[in-house]
């Protein structure tokens, strides 16, 4: 039989732009709704449930930022001695400033009534009768911190779906929050298939049976997870059979908001996932225009009692390639648990650098290639960039994103998207 | 008594260089080299003690990057029918391919000998009587991933002091490594001095007795070393004596690496942390030519028993101004910190970008601004960069870092530090 090479192309699903792919995940995220209150000492890279409203200034009041003296300015005469009237550490109020005097006063202290700038002490001589003399005339407001500097009072310094870093963690508390209302972290039920993979431990190197790999991407997988804030539950590999596989998602339902597979969601015959959700639930599988990536699943998964009510955990089945995995993840899956947390500014910050690499062959897909930025601050690629090939992504600290159908010539400017951002 | 303002100027120590302050400390940073055993699902951004070495090939031998056919490419006819001979799935050897005919075959199942190419099943057609057919001319090597192409047998995959990512968690798994050698985790002692400090919780907000602030700084360090991979011990807040620091610093040195306080080292009276330390140890304090961030000391603390020995713990007192705090803490605790780790390269990678903001007035020390990208690919820089405004660590995505002496004018190029390069 001969078949015409474009009766055989034609027999390949369309492929979906990525862009298309990421909304349409998107669109099913609806944020998960529970919220839970925990010590702001625990609550980095959690994902706030409510505005934080402060209750107070802060500072509280006028304050010195320096070691020094406080005075009214207007009453300073450059290299005349002042008495010094008090003494004000910090954490202690001082009387108001006697006229024509000084006060000594300490970083973080407050200005006394009547002062209205601080010298620091090392333009300043303490002199032996107990007074002190200035060289220069100080400027009103000196050295001052005005209460209410860093946040005024009803002020929302932290709003809700806000993904809390170190620096909000000390913000909160600078505000007197010691617990914070946050999002529940995201439940993911995780799972490999394929008959081929071996656990690591589970036997030596040397002893591996033909067609065997260790399995890789479980341990990026919950890496990443972790980093996300989920709760992982790791039902490590299923074997390749339809009644593995529907036990597998029929106990990962329950308890979970996501169940999240690598491998079987390609057309092969021997993939099993796709039968098994379609009889629990509803899969749709994508054909994404990426490289790496190109196969991608996302289905819903009915909960024992849910019957067509809608009770359902979210499905997501990865390809089984470790790069391909690894990529979609970062940029399909990693948005979608955010967006489950509450509403998110999900863009990653991309820079425009220069290529200092050639690309003569432009690919059909979308192409997110393995770079490092190089000391002369043009990127380099890595020379295997398949994706059954993990050391890219080890020896990277980014991806290139190459639009379909374009080609790169050194000194090129390409989109880089590195993976600090996509990692946090 | 009327002294010259250059006079006292004078009196004021000489600035410090970041770079030479980081120089300083990082040579007082010897690896701590004890190392612990632990799970691979455990290792994400821990450092590794040993070089991994991979004892086998991946992928082990030749398999298919498709579900498709494979065949020896020669014997193909186009739109010519040729036997399946047999099935080879993942995770299953095959036997030799009998010539002239074609072996169905999965991703990830290993090419049968005789054979050296996959034809993916999207360009075959499977007929009726169990022959296939295809439109083109396959090329030898098509859709075969050669064995090794990921990692050879007997190459280094990690290195000795790698900081592990999920990627790297990853390929370990992926060569077989169930658990990895890594650094111990640094043991930080972490508290706080200033009798202005309140915990949040402790009071509410209406009722902050005069000059009291709440805790921040404790807050963020917890979470920045918890990054780091470091174990804390949070001694608190010590109350503004020489008696409670001494001892606070006693009890520190015990059983950690660093103790890190913040707060109590600038040059004040009311600064207890220096004659503690110089007491317990040894101490310099540090003028650094930094905005925010100028106080910074670093020392010794003897441990009981220690003697003139050398049996010490670090000390490091950061700035108690927040952001003073946050950023003396990323640019000179974090290296510290990983270099304690292990052999690493320290450099954060830096991005220049195009200022949209103006800097009129030049500063004598080098500045670190905290700065947002805008959609436009530019810089803003936040209004108030005092150093007791968290918020702007906050509002910003990262630092520029502007040399001491220079102006900005908008579209100037200028130098930026993502903080996900910095946080991570």
């Amino acid at each position: 039989m001969n078949i015409p090479a474009a009766a055989a192309a034609s027999r390949r699903p369309p492929l979906m732009p990525l862009d298309d792919a990421l909304a349409r995940l998107l669109a099913r995220a609806a944020p998960l709704g529970a919220a839970e209150d925990i010590d702001t000492f625990d609550a980095d890279g959690r994902v706030l449930a409510e505005d934080l409203v402060s209750a107070l200034q802060v500072p509280p009041r006028d304050n010195s930022s320096m070691d020094g003296y406080a005075v009214r300015a207007a009453d300073v005469r450059p290299g005349q001695a002042m008495p010094v009237s008090q003494r004000i550490a910090a954490g202690h109020a001082g009387e108001p400033l006697a006229p024509g005097t000084a006060a000594r006063i300490f970083t973080g202290a407050p200005i006394p009534a009547g002062a209205d700038a601080v010298v620091m002490q090392e333009e300043a001589v303490a002199n032996e009768n107990g007074t002190v003399s200035f060289a220069a005339q100080p400027a009103a407001g000196q050295w001052v911190r005005a209460s209410g500097e860093d946040v005024r009072r009803g002020q929302i310094v932290l709003e809700r779906g806000t993904r809390l870093s170190p620096a909000s963690l000390g913000l909160a508390a600078s505000i007197g929050f010691a617990r914070l209302s946050v999002a529940a972290r995201p439940r993911v039920a995780l799972f490999s298939t394929g008959d081929e993979l071996v656990m690591p431990g589970a036997v030596p190197p040397e002893a591996m049976p033909p067609g065997a790999i260790y399995n890789s991407n479980r341990f990026f997988l919950r890496a990443l997870l972790a980093r996300l804030g989920c709760a992982v539950t790791d039902l490590g590999i299923v074997p390749d059979s339809r009644e593995a596989t529907l036990a597998a998602l029929r106990q990962a339902a329950q308890g979970h908001d996501l169940i999240l597979t690598s491998g079987g969601v390609s057309v092969g015959e021997e993939d099993h996932i796709k039968p098994a959700v379609e009889a629990l639930g509803t899969l749709d599988l994508w054909q994404i225009a990426m490289k790496p990536g190109k196969p991608f699943a996302y289905g819903q998964v009915r909960r024992d009692g849910g019957g067509e009510s809608g009770d359902a955990c979210h499905f997501i089945g990865l390809p089984g390639n470790p790069v391909s995995s690894y990529v979609t993840f970062l940029l399909l899956v990693r948005p979608f648990l955010l967006k489950l947390q509450g509403p998110h500014a999900l863009d990653v910050a991309a820079h425009g650098l220069p290529a200092h690499f050639a690309l003569p062959r432009a690919d059909k897909r979308r192409e997110f290639l393995r770079a490092r930025r190089n000391a002369a601050g043009g990127l380099d690629l890595f020379d295997n960039q398949s994706s059954g090939v993990l050391t890219s992504a080890q020896w990277g600290d980014g991806l290139v994103d190459n639009p379909a159908g374009c080609t790169v010539a050194p000194g090129d400017r390409v989109r880089y998207l590195p993976f600090s951002e996509l990692l946090g």
